[in-house]
This record gives C-alpha cells, structure tokens and sequence, in this order.
C-alpha cells in the first residue's frame, strides 16, 4: 500500500503547487490589470520601487498621509537638470503610507513627536507621452491600491487637478537634494 | 604692448584658475573631512543620495522636519529580508529637510494640509562594522551639514540615544514597502 499512497501525495502537492502556480499568475495579471488604468492603461512599471528619490511630502488633513515621489532614470535626469517640459519616458511614482504615531521613537524622544509610514494608502504614476496623451499635457495617470486600479471617475480627476502645475508641466514636486 | 599684456592676462586668468582648483579642493576636503567624523572616522560615502528609499517620516517638535532614510544595498537587502543583525558593509542614510508649507499645493486642494521638504538640515549614517565598531554595538556615527562634520559633543550623543532601539540592532526604522 506504500507505493500507491505515496503517488497519491506527490499528486496531491503537484496540484497544489500548480494552485499556487495559478492563483500567482491570477494575482499577478488581475493585480495591475492588462488594461491598466482606465482612460491611459497605464500599468504598475516593474521594480518602481527600487527607483530613486524625489523628495517626500506630508498631507495632513483628509489624505493624512506621508508621501515619497520616485523617479525612473529619465524622471530623475530632468528633475535634476530642471528639463521643462519632462521628456517623453519620464514615469514618476508616488508612493503614500498613513501618517503614523511611533511610540517607540516618541519613547526615545521623551516627547510625543515622531510620525513614521503606517500602512501603504496607494500608488500613483505620470507617465509622460507627449503624442499619445497629447490631450492631457502629454501625461498619463494611473493610481493603485493593493494593485488594483482605481476606477474611470477618480482617474478622470487626476489631470483637471494637475492643470494648475502648468508651470511646473502639471509636476506639483521638485527634487529635494 | 600687446603680447605682454596679453601674457599677463592669461597668466592671472591661469593663477586664478589654480586657486578656484585649490579652493574647490579644500572644500571636498573639508567638506566631509579626510578624518571624517569625530570618534567613528566617517566620511560621506559618495553616491548616497542615488541610494533606494527605506522608508520616511515626520519629526514635530523642536526637529520639525520631514525625513527619507536610504540604504546601500547591503542595507536594502537586509531591510527586505528582515536580516538582524545587520550585516557588515550595510550603511544607512537619514536626510532631512524644513517641514514645510506649500502654497502652491494648498492651492490646489483648497486647504491648508500640504507639507513638503524644505530646506535641508542635515544628513546622518549609520555604518556596520562590527569589529571597527564593536564598543558601539557594531555601528558607527556619523553627522554632515552643508559637508561639514557635526562636532564631537554631539556625535557621542548618537550611540546612547539609538541603544533603546537594541531589539531592531539599534536602527529605528523599518521598510515600508
């Protein structure tokens, strides 16, 4: 009876690896979605996070946020260069955590002061194509939680809000040295 | 009369040549210092603010600034792998800026809630080394404003103010992903 059970659990783990196999390949294509955002289908650029930094930023009120903007290799050029308008190729991410208590740092402090990143709110990306996105300042947009994609009505509020930042080129940060 | 004018102009165009070399010379030098910190020797390791984001916070208080901490990729690495102790070679960076107001932002999100970096203060690191340093847990200090070494009096203050954070090998921060 050895044999045949023996089969039986290699076959079982075979499926269960081919599950994992699956529902990672699920994660993964249903995570930034093969149609990205709407409006821009803008997907989640590979390694952003391992891009370099911009500056960081914190917003109080409702977004209660601490935020960093990253930069791929063309977005980090022209920040430093101030290159205006941003190249073609230019992605820039900007990443956001809560705005936390740290009552280990406040501990060390002696004093209630230190706000560290909670957990990740979202993720956002310009992408600048200048022919393809020519109706929107040659910017794409793209915002996602959990690597979903947010929906067409909070994707259709990204460019009006960055019109003001015109002289900028729609870009409300600048690099922090 | 020509030549010789023209010799002499080109002799202090050329001495004065010499002394912007020098003087740019004394500056890389004394900026972060062959002797590098007080006690720890540190110099600022060239290339570090091209180094990957760890993660950022907010100091109130007396501080009131915004704070990105970057790490080699001895340091990236151990972060994402949760790897403690630190292994040797890792460095970790602490820049800071002013927290401060943006207008432009509270402009565009018709309230007053937007911080961004200021002015910078100062730039700290951590170094593992845990022979060179094993009289302070294996890590050495160090403190940079404007290239310049922070002093003696307050270097010493780095090691007991980071042994409360003993559990996380002294380092206070954690990757926020």
């Amino acid at each position: 009876m050895k044999r045949p059970m023996k089969r039986i659990s290699i076959l079982v783990l075979a499926a269960a690896a081919g599950a994992c196999a699956i529902a990672s390949m699920a994660f993964t294509a249903g995570g930034a979605g093969d149609q990205g955002s709407p409006i821009y289908g803008i997907t989640i650029p590979a390694g952003y996070r391992q891009w370099e930094l911009i500056s960081i930023a914190h917003e109080a009120g409702d977004f209660n946020d601490l935020r960093a903007v990253l930069g791929n290799a063309v977005a980090v050029k022209a920040f430093r260069d101030g290159t205006l308008p941003f190249p073609d190729g230019t992605i820039i991410a900007r990443l956001a955590w809560k705005h936390t208590p740290s009552a280990a740092n406040n501990k060390v402090f002696g004093r209630e002061q230190s706000f560290v990143a909670g957990d990740a709110t979202n993720v956002q990306f310009m992408v600048k194509d200048s022919k393809k996105y020519a109706a929107t300042g040659g910017w794409g947009f793209a915002q996602f939680k959990d690597g979903k994609s947010a929906d067409e009505a909070l994707i259709k509020t990204c460019f009006p809000c960055h019109e003001p930042g015109k002289e900028h080129d729609l870009v409300f940060t600048y690099y922090a040295p």
